[in-house]
């Protein structure tokens, strides 16, 4: 989403006060905090991967940035390295890195940490920035993130909450986070998903909505097209339309 | 892939000598283990979410399981919970729950107990297993699992192996995770990647594995055909062909 | 895509004379035919199709008709029988059929026909209008058509225009259609396909535009991104996103 | 098909009695005559189209042929043009071609004329085959096919027997056409459908076996995975698959 040009729709959204939880990937909070840091994403139609690599280009489809990316957020981490030693589980680290972030910077990071979203990563040590943490771990500078607690506080909210409306982009571990936390507090009021997987091969990605209505991560009464729907298209399509068709 | 049915042919591969390290979802080896501890998975093409729900079914697509499985899971780890306590990564905590499970046990988490194959699980908090060890965390009974130490580990696998072969079969975190341990190691030799995920939206688990030539994921010298295939079919079905055509 | 809605901005682009030459399926000039007869394509996100084929109404996804409408068509052709005899090939049947549609009407055919653009459908016989003709010449009436000069037709036109841009919407029979007058002409100088098809199972349909250089179809000195792009999203979402980037 | 090499399943079921009528697109029987008469398909996961285009091969996707096969179709129908004049539709003509070629010859055309099978071609003339028609046509030998008669010739077929089971490969018009048959008579009693095509765009390729029931496509009582199923795998992967499990 964010190498693809879509952190400004998001910043956007939260700022207009309609998103209270974000779940999302490592990899997109490690692309969210190399634009922070004053690196770029580029666009081409057109690519050759070896003359990529001997450049020093990281290719994702037909956007790629330059691989010196990861010093600077290595530099980032080595510096406030203190700072994140307490760290109780990944939305306080996160909460940390939008915290050290400047004021007004444009990225998902700092303005969830202005606006108070929690944001969750369970896959974190699958990302640019998990390897970073372990990179300072290797050499003995230990930090202890429980990703069992952030669970405890995702089913608090959803449990605390007085509806639970979703909007599921792509898939994969956020999407199954999520729902694990409505299956075990009380299933979710309303839901968008916006996706490419298909049903058929049986993964989580693909999952129709309606098909958590029989492990109550949708309310049982909940009605499709009148409260929920699965959006069949790329996001970086449907989510700037959607977004377009409420904001005003 | 277990609750399709394709617990036995990765059983039959990892019997065979033919993965070395295994990394998954949650999900799969949550549903390796209910079946482990004696429950089912059922095969249906007609459902109804909300009979299902009423009567304690959990669907995915065209199989559903009963929903007090998670009883089953809750019962195994509140029984075995003091055996757990010193686990230091996912790998670790894998393997324990491999050696508690009898021998000859048609499971994964077995057979790679038996085996010594390592298994990997970067987002184990996001399924049943990390529900059920929230459910024991939340009583008090803390459970540290550093995951950033399983990043260590893998990478030092994929650095002192001679040559690395991946199958990435359908995306995801594990995906992403295996890659990334090549990235900062020294790159695949091989690869088959199995998926039914379209490169354009840009996403990981529908990347191309020439991608991976651009970030060092793949060796730049390895050649598309010849050294390394994208295989666009439901898993399900290709996984058992490719399977049957090299194991004799 | 009429059924779908989008037949206003189909006649919105042939307004704006941005559309010289119209290859289509027959289906949608049959639906085309419907709603300038009177009727109505209808939007349902449930359904039953057994109910539905009970209440006499016809199912396309989430667009259903009244299968009554095929009598209008029939009423129409009987009616208007002789004018069309003399049809030499599809483009000229179509022609007379706009004629006959009262003037102003919003439709595709009739639009066609005030503008002077000539519609192709080398699958005439494939569709409801197909088989009304059938009906009648099953009665004795023959109508002769000769889909082989659709083809002399096509060529020549493309052969007489200083360049030719395509837009491929969906794949198919018209698709393939326009590719071989490119081939046994000059190739086209720009192009824009929209599809949901995938290229691995290698058919027309889900052929990316580059493959058409190799043919012939496409000029071999065409820019990839410069001059053609294909464009991977449903239809109805992307022609009238690109409709509306353009039409100003 | 053909050109994916799945020629020789089609023979071998046709062979075994199991198909009674075929329907399909002018580009399979093209590259079936090409066969035929000696020219071959060549098979490449690498490709550079102005390369192909300079040295005069074709490509779809990963197979491509020699342009010059052209050639060879025109020269057959230059040398046998007298047999056709008095073809009435596509059947008849397709029958004579099958004629035409030598006894034992491993082509869908031959055997389908040994066997005594039907093949129809609704969009022949968007094809090699079209084209070279068309090429006759021009030097005045014009050729007379109705194509609303084979309209006629398959739904008598479909009226006349006893029950009717669809196979349908990949959708398009062949589809379209055979279902059109089956709602003008009398419903299919059992189906087969291969295709990586999704519903929710609305095409007719896509569209599940089950929508048909609205129409009166499908048998109203026909029963989901008992009676009809919908595959969804490349027909390439599915067929040899689904072929090997019934032939003996």
């Amino acid at each position: 989403m964010v190498p693809a040009g879509m952190k400004e729709i998001i910043i956007d959204i939260i700022k207009a006060g309609k998103i209270s939880v974000l779940v999302t990937t490592g990899a997109n909070l490690t692309h969210d905090l190399i634009e922070a840091l004053g690196e770029s994403h580029y666009h081409s139609d057109s690519w050759n991967d070896k003359v990529f690599h001997d450049k020093g280009f990281d290719r994702m489809y037909n956007v790629f940035m330059k691989n010196q990316v990861y010093g600077k957020i290595e530099e980032f981490f080595e510096k406030n390295w203190e700072k994140f030693r307490n760290s109780g589980n990944t939305r306080d680290f996160l909460e940390k890195i939008g915290e050290l972030l400047p004021e007004g910077n444009k990225s998902i990071l700092r303005i969830c940490y202005e606006k108070k979203v929690p944001i969750f990563c369970p896959g974190i040590s699958d990302s640019g920035i998990g390897l970073m943490v372990w990179g300072r771990t290797i050499s003995g500078k230990k930090l202890e993130i429980d990703v069992f607690d952030d669970m405890k506080e995702i089913i608090n909210i959803a449990w605390s909450s007085k509806k639970n409306g979703v909007i599921y982009i792509g898939g994969g571990v956020p999407k199954n986070f999520i729902q694990q936390s409505l299956q075990f507090s009380k299933g979710a009021n309303y839901g968008i998903q916006i996706t490419t997987d298909r049903p058929e091969p049986g993964g989580s990605s693909g999952a129709s909505l309606e098909e958590g209505i029989s492990w109550g991560k949708m309310k049982p009464d909940a009605k499709k097209e009148e409260d929920y729907i699965d959006v069949f298209c790329d996001a970086t399509i449907a989510l700037p339309l959607l977004w377009a068709s409420v904001k005003n």
